[in-house]
């Protein structure tokens, strides 16, 4: 016998689980989720001690807090994960809907229905729940998934994958339709990427490093997520309470997340008024101001903002804030700097408004409202698998369809093509 | 000034006037239409004279006779170029259209809408009309184009852009919406695949041979077209007349085509009444026979086939032919051997056909009725950017929805996020 990879061998175990999956029903599907998530609960014990193993390694490698803080596992935390699997199982299943239906003059038939993808592979980094929360989207789906979590989570991936896949053994979704790669070296990613005809698609959930690496080197179809340089322009007309509001919720409510504002543009004739005012709940709440020069002119802390600046996803208390002259000078900026993930206009000029709508190209854009509502719960999916920064297939916060693809049925009484 | 690659210099151009043409208005799309259908017509003998360019090139390099034939360019086909235009004129525009529209419990409006893809890559071989179809396609939908046609069209090529760049100067739609590649080298293709920021989406047309190498060395998304191993499985109840009349047209209507058919499954209880019968239109028709052992022993003039045959699509009046004990090896050959592009089951069991529709994983799954129906034309689309072998985005034949891409539009008063 010639040595398959690791890869290469749960993937093909999870092709062929999907054949199964992809023909099951939607109480099959829901059964073996809550299976899952009483197993969770049941074994959190055995979780728990498994995590204390990667915990205890992040420390002697040195390991910050806030890192070690998102790894660990608790009762409290593993009976949240469960929770979120039960909310899968009220979720709609998209599977088997119908989307189109039409007979042709030939009397040709044809449906098109919602089918799942079929092998998806999760790459992601640290945090161990999203190995259960990946797991739960793809098999209500109907797929089957190939899970490569980061190395520092392994013990904790192994256990939790064992816990699920031994729930599944009692119910109708065969218990291959959950790999993990255990291998961590960077090679299994990489021979994930090249898996076409096992893999279905990747999708990563991660850091911009990791997600340009899957973007670059798979062969395999990917949907991207992830990089949002989101800006927020306050229009001449804007009111500044509102504008004040909407900026501080963008930037500080969490500057970890994608949909966070890393730009604040500002209109020069508001800026003349209010800028001071504008950027003081931001200074207030530790915000670290990079501007312009009409902004380091006003505002004493203000640091001046390079084009580097302007092309970085902070993820942090620091904001860019440059004066504009005019609409088009903000929409010139977000077309240079953004990500197209999620733009704002804040203003009470409806002409200016539309505009901004039609013409800034991005996932989601806003008019007097903060970018941080780029989100699958918020736009009430009732549950997310990223935020697509890509155009293709997916775009924003996808819910459970984004896991389907199509296929056309056709029924004939013996139709030939002239 | 630094030297700026070709394709670098013209996908630029084109992501410029993308931001233009997103913004156009139906109306304002369809008259650069028509100006391009009557600048075609209005040209047509200067592009039949750098047509004669490429033709004589081609005969000096040997090129055969059948793709000469397809190269070539005279008043007639032309003018059935032009018209293929007009009819994208009369199609719906997809932008615009409105995909879901809800109010959320903060009050937060979101709606979701067909925005154009942006620039798009067509990379595709020898037939010149390509470049007039893919072009109307893409203008149509907002979107701007970067051509690399085939080195042996390129004075074609040249000319036609020519022609149709020189039209939209008179219209609303930007000339630079319009860009061909005229480097032959290999080198602008791979510069084109790895072009992200500047290109939305590869689209590949042509041969095996260059899909692969779009698949394999694009960064930029990718729209995946064109193989089809096409199988067409005969049950055991199937009737002869029908089941005569599908395979002879799966394989022999026109053999050349992504939907013809490479395989005939046939139910070993059908094949012991009817194997020559339903094998002899094919024979007529000067099918080549590649047989399993039960085929070999019935007709003579069947030589064996291989596992490398039923992985082979032909392309030509070849046909490889099987006999199965069973429904389920039938699934099992096509889940093996095929390219989840059409498949089609001729039964009178209503049964089998339900298991066959729902199990086989490919784009388009038939009952009853000829593979080669799979077609945007066929399916009433009106047009064809090709036909989706990948899962992603689009699945099938793709019409003008597939070169859109959507985003949420979301209104709002002042909401932040809690």
């Amino acid at each position: 016998m010639s040595t398959v990879s690791e890869v290469k061998q749960k993937a093909y175990l999870a092709k062929q689980a999907a054949a199964i999956t992809s023909q099951l029903t939607t109480d099959q599907k829901n059964a073996a989720l809550l299976a899952m998530a009483d197993a969770l609960i049941a074994n959190a014990s055995d979780i728990i001690a498994a995590n204390k193993i990667d915990l205890e390694n992040g420390r002697q490698n040195g390991t910050s807090e806030s890192l070690l803080d998102r790894l660990a596992l608790n009762e409290s935390r593993i009976a949240g994960i469960a929770e979120g699997l039960r909310q899968i199982v009220e979720l709609n299943d998209p599977v088997g809907e119908q989307l189109a239906q039409f007979t042709r003059p030939n009397g040709l038939n044809i449906t098109q229905i919602r089918v799942p993808l079929g092998v998806i592979g999760m790459i992601y980094e640290a945090r161990p729940n999203v190995t259960v929360d990946a797991t739960g989207l793809c098999l209500k789906t109907g797929n089957t998934v190939v899970l490569r979590g980061g190395s520092a989570a392994i013990a904790s991936n192994k256990k939790i994958v064992e816990v699920m896949r031994q729930a599944l053994s009692a119910t109708a979704l065969p218990v291959d339709a959950i790999q993990l790669i255990e291998d961590s070296d960077r090679a299994s990613v990489n021979e994930m990427l090249k898996a076409n005809g096992l893999l279905d698609v990747v999708i990563p959930r991660g850091g911009a490093s990791l997600i340009r690496t899957v973007v670059e080197n798979a062969t395999v179809p990917v949907i991207e997520t992830g990089a949002g340089i989101c800006h927020t322009y306050v229009d001449e007309s804007a009111q500044l309470k509102m504008a004040q509001d909407i900026a501080l919720n963008a930037k500080s409510q969490r500057p970890s997340v994608c949909n966070a504002m890393e730009t604040l543009l500002v209109h020069k004739d508001f800026a003349k008024q209010h800028l001071a005012d504008l950027l003081a709940p931001l200074q207030g709440a530790n915000v670290a101001i990079r501007g312009c020069e009409k902004t380091t002119a006003v505002i004493a802390e203000a640091s001046a903002a390079t084009d580097t600046d302007y092309a970085t996803e902070y993820n942090d208390y620091i904001l860019n804030v440059r004066v504009v002259d005019h609409i088009e000078q903000a929409l010139q900026h977000i077309a240079q700097y953004g990500t197209q993930h999620s733009e704002c206009i804040v203003t009470e000029n409806e002409q200016n408004a539309a505009l901004f709508l039609s013409s800034v190209d991005a996932a989601a854009v806003y008019h007097n409202a903060s970018t941080r509502f780029t989100d699958g719960f918020e736009f009430g999916f009732g549950a997310e698998i990223g935020i697509s920064t890509q155009k293709l297939h997916a775009r924003g916060p996808m819910g459970l369809p984004a896991l389907t693809s199509t296929k056309y049925i056709i029924s004939g009484n013996g139709q030939i093509r002239q």
